[in-house]
């Protein structure tokens, strides 16, 4: 019964023979073309031959090492991040997020976070004070940022840390007034940051105004000694990301000048006057880049996910086969449950990957538009504020969809390699404990969705009472101006043909996210008839808030995946198809409940479309080896021997594991396991005694 | 706007105030009389108090350190196994589960898997030879159990290491023919283990009897030296559980003693007879006690998570309150979306409780009768082996379903903390890595559902020629003879009470399994009607065939869960039937669409539904601190400072984390963070050309 597997490299190479698309084509489509994979691929070779940048060997470094190296390498990307072309260094960045995610945010802590800080809140004035200092190339300065706090996070306008003007000395002094306040979570505070950006609630003459941005110095440059009134702590082992320091601030009446408050929205003068800004919605865009940036990360690090688990899949093999000794066993990836397993999460990593290119598009062109605007007000301020919000609501609902997505993406394709996925070699046990943290950083996810839920109702509302509705929103057209639901919207035909299309499936994803808006507004406004707060109507909403997020979030991906189908080449549009597809028709059939529910499809539709969803594993199987091969990462950005690109796994995954593990004695043999082996019972009976002699 | 949080051990006292249930009483009704509670609470403070069971700094002990730990406290238990009663050392292991898995699986390993090995499969002379030799005790011997290969996990049958009988020397020579056939997870085999259970294909006169089990000596017992032909290395890092030094062994023409196989059920003569036994079913009694062990971990797991989830959730304040300033902020648990986040997990967990309870007590009736049976042939034969086919198949759904559930909560309350979930302090981060790999080992999750759907589709094709369902399956009765499916079985009446009553819910349940079920016997049919072979058939209808078992075993969990409602005591029984209603509800809602489908539940019964779950959260939010004092951890146990009896969450969390992590000076300022800060820019610019002068 005994079996020798076939031979791992030919089990893959059989896998390329005859793809369905041009593969190189697709990668230029998925990185928006060929100059960017060129680029891709110099960084990702610079990066392999860099000594610096070993990353096979991280499962074996303590904390102390693993800080220690991420320290040796920021210098390096620092030259690289202030003497080379922009876009180079967010191509670098975007590809270390998924080498190596804890130093990408040990880097972009100063970079992306202190620095942004600048760039976003402080006045021309300011800003070349602090580029003058060294801000952006650490030539001076080494920046940290102070939002979070011990006892509040996702409720910024909540923080206990306060800054209060000083009139006499023109000073505003920092402090934690409890230990709740204590400034928790802070990136690079421990070991790494001579200035933090403060996040503290502005007091002047006895009022509050509310949370502004304050940089403090926490230590001497020359010295690296705290500065006086200022308490650093460390917060240790995390549950991934050990790359960065994180640790804890705690401010004993720190005295800064008033020019330290970072004033291009709220300014405070020498007399004490605060002048508050005329938009405050300003402040968004940071927020949206944040977001937006983590969709990207999600389809990137997904797409790592999965050629570990396509790979392998198309090498290891397991039960069947001929029954005759010596034959092979079947591959994994020809199991149909495999299919199923790895398959429809890789038509959601095309999604993410599409959705992510057209919302970092969208974001950048608003940007622009929001620059452009300058202090204008009027029609044209109004029309950009209105993209702003409906922005910042999408890119609330993606990050938290996507970053869910990709977290089960990691831990699905971990788990389909079997017992393999549990060693801190073959990647993604390591990739899930790193990314798990995009679910509660910038934004819990929970709250992100519950925002979007309350604009999507918002809008509804607003829709109702003759506003017009944002284009991604287009859908609920019709359903808010109907009273009983979404009749007529409904699948026009039984064939596997017209249930499955894309035009179909976009059609049953709009319907249904309409109808999920429209029930988070029936609960709200049934909040509002039982007397509730309009605040309290939108707690008395939430789950159904949360869940209009979620049809809405999906559609909006299928929507987009679909319209960058359509622009495709032609070459690549029917796999391309195809996963949109899979995408749509699998995402419905997990929520079948409320295609059911709306009348889009009926039950036997719903069983056409898991036939569908089948048909689709199947043939997406055929190319699946080819696909990953289009995502195009090296085996350094693998960085598991169980996706190689050769199919070598079980001679590779074998080396690294004796080569980072060699033997060596049992350290603890003498002092623990012999007494152990050689022990004799010793149990002590006390003398006999007289009483008992009788 | 800034707000300091009230006082959080305030908060959670007035949580305690009014339960709606007698706690303690519930806590004698979850571990099963007062007797067990007392026993558990006499270990848990035992193990508190002994220093050698610190385990709040786990977190900063490095890999050796952390198996040195673990070591050292082998001796210690070891030395209770063999002195106290079976029950208080099954319970000890039982608390021991969730305060230091690692270290359970390093201990379980000799005492569950090796010496399983040896109660399961010697023979009663081989029996006393290697309790002679001090097997029970770790006197002599430390075991390990050499099932998976590098090549092989799940296809036992496939595994690659032989073991040849040499007749002229009545010896087996065990060898490893490839680099695949290398023993691999192999827990104890890096440090611990002298003697191996090694699964090797048994080999006589170049006749292959598959594979079974021979002990083999690993190392020299006095000095720990590997034996000859014995290659062992160490596995490293791992996701988690790295308390247990897993290893690879390989063996090259290894040769022991013929009565180094384990022979009790096949047996093979000096003159190299090989004599196989007659029911081959008889092994399977180790893996289903393997499977229902794990019902109960997680269940017992489950229980931590919610512990620090809930009470966090009666501590943390965020957003909301009053807005004059001062404040208090709205607790978590006050937020539906809250509590909608929570409370489910708290019904799936109670549900996983009883039934673990039940199919324990089940489990070890079903071994007494086969004990009882001995060689014996005949109808009370028949039915045994019956009762241990349907036992075999429902463990197998549950141990994956309920590994999946608990995997889950573990996360879910994780990400309830927000960014303190993050922390490696507060305990669900180690948690989910330590727990991820009850997913895979044991059999994988995947492959069990599809053997718990097979036997669920070979039961039905059985009922339909007419031979008895058993118990668990009574409700395909009538479906089986239907041909268009289960009509007749639909809720009556719309009303909450009679849509969401137990009674109803598991009808609800029984239909929408039954249905599964069938559809399931639909897809395997038409496989066969397409030509397939009955395995390949088989592997056609896997999808179905997983979800009928995941149907099957959420319907199994509801009729577990409403019995043990049934005979609890009348003070309890009203908030446990809440429990087991939401449960029952939640799940069905999250599966909408199978009950649309089934016809069971209409879409307005379906909203109806949905309300009921935000009903009984609301509910059960009552009670939700109090459900967590009944399941009756110490805060040692717990573990976690956001888990605290007292709620005195932050002060204890900043102790914990500054004790830790002592301040000391940054160890590579001077080495890298002065080079960085003081760099100057130096770009090579290079001679002018002669050349370009002009």
């Amino acid at each position: 019964m005994s079996s020798i597997p076939a031979p791992p490299k030919s089990s893959i190479a059989e896998e390329r023979v005859n793809p369905s698309f041009p593969v190189r084509e697709l990668t230029y489509w998925i990185d928006g073309g060929r100059r960017v994979t060129e680029l891709k691929e110099r960084i990702m070779l610079e990066l392999e031959r860099d000594p610096l940048w070993r990353v096979n060997d991280h499962p074996n470094l303590s904390l102390a090492e693993t800080r220690e190296r991420a320290m040796s390498k920021i210098r390096r990307l620092a030259d690289l991040a202030t003497s080379r072309p922009l876009e180079e260094t967010m191509t670098r960045m975007s590809i270390i997020s998924v080498v190596d995610p804890g130093f990408w945010t040990r880097f972009g802590v100063h970079f992306g976070l202190f620095f942004g800080a600048l760039q976003g809140q402080a006045t021309p004035s300011q800003m070349a004070y602090w580029m003058d200092k060294g801000a952006l190339s650490m030539q001076g300065i080494t920046g940290c940022f102070g939002m979070t706090e011990l006892g509040h996070g996702s409720n910024v306008a909540g923080l206990e840390t306060t800054a209060t003007l000083d009139e006499r000395t023109d000073e505003f002094v920092v402090h934690s007034p409890t230990l709740t306040a204590t400034k928790w979570w802070i990136g690079g505070a421990a070991h790494t940051a001579t200035h933090c950006a403060v996040y503290a609630q502005l007091i002047v003459k006895d009022q509050c105004y509310g949370t502004k941005t304050f940089v403090v110095q926490l230590r001497d440059t020359k010295t690296f000694a705290l500065m006086p009134g200022v308490n650093v702590g460390d917060l240790g082992k995390k549950m991934g990301r050990d790359q960065i320091d994180n640790g804890w601030i705690r401010f004993t009446h720190v005295r800064i000048p008033r020019s330290h408050m970072l004033m291009k929205h709220t300014k405070v003068t020498r007399s004490g006057d605060v002048i508050e800004p005329p938009l405050a919605q300003l402040a968004y865009g940071a927020l949206i880049q944040g977001r937006v940036s983590m969709v990207s990360d999600s389809a990137n690090v997904a797409k790592r996910a999965l050629t570990i688990a396509t790979r392998y899949a198309s090498v290891r093999r397991q039960f069947g086969g001929s029954a005759s000794a010596g034959a092979s066993e079947t591959k994994l990836i020809d199991y149909p449950i495999h299919q199923y397993r790895l398959l429809p999460l890789m038509a959601q990593t095309f999604a993410m990957i599409f959705t992510a290119r057209e919302v970092t598009a969208n974001y950048e062109k608003l940007m622009g538009e929001l620059s452009d605007l300058g202090d204008a007000t009027g029609a044209a301020a109004d029309d950009v504020i209105k993209n702003l919000k409906e922005t910042h609501a999408t890119s609330a609902g993606l990050k938290a969809f996507c970053t869910w997505m990709c977290l089960n993406i990691i831990d699905q394709c971990r788990q389909s390699l079997g017992g393999h996925g549990y060693s801190a070699y073959t990647g993604l046990a390591q990739a899930y404990s790193d990314f798990a943290v995009h679910c509660t950083w910038e934004g819990d996810n929970t709250i992100l969705t519950l925002q979007c839920g309350r604009y999507l109702v918002a809008t509804a509302l607003d829709a109702r009472k003759g506003l017009p509705l944002p284009e991604n929103l287009s859908y609920l057209r019709g359903a808010v101006s109907a009273t009983g639901g979404l009749s007529g919207h409904a699948c026009k035909g039984d064939s596997a043909e017209q249930v499955s299309s894309l035009d179909t499936l976009k059609s049953a994803w709009s319907s249904v996210a309409a109808n999920a808006i429209l029930n988070a507004v029936r609960d709200f406004e049934a909040g509002l008839g039982k007397g509730l707060s309009k605040d309290d109507a939108y707690e008395f909403s939430s789950a159904s808030r949360l869940h209009a997020a979620r049809m809405h979030t999906y559609t909006y991906l299928l929507h987009r995946f679909a319209a960058q189908v359509d622009q495709s080449p032609a070459a690549l549009r029917p796999v391309l198809t195809l996963l949109a597809q899979l995408f749509g028709a699998h995402s419905a059939v997990q929520h079948s409940g409320e295609f059911l529910q709306s009348g889009f499809y009926t039950g036997s539709q719903i069983e056409t479309l898991k036939g569908f969803v089948s048909f689709a594993c199947s043939e997406i199987r055929k190319d699946a080896v080819s696909l990953t091969d289009a995502f195009n990462y090296t085996d350094y950005v693998v960085n598991s021997p169980l996706g190689r690109f050769d199919g070598d796994v079980y001679e590779k995954y074998f080396e690294l594991v004796t080569s980072l593990n060699p033997a060596k004695p049992v350290p603890y043999f003498d002092s623990l396991i012999r007494p152990l082996l050689e022990r004799t019972d010793e149990t002590e009976t006390g003398p006999e005694l007289e009483i008992d002699e009788e």
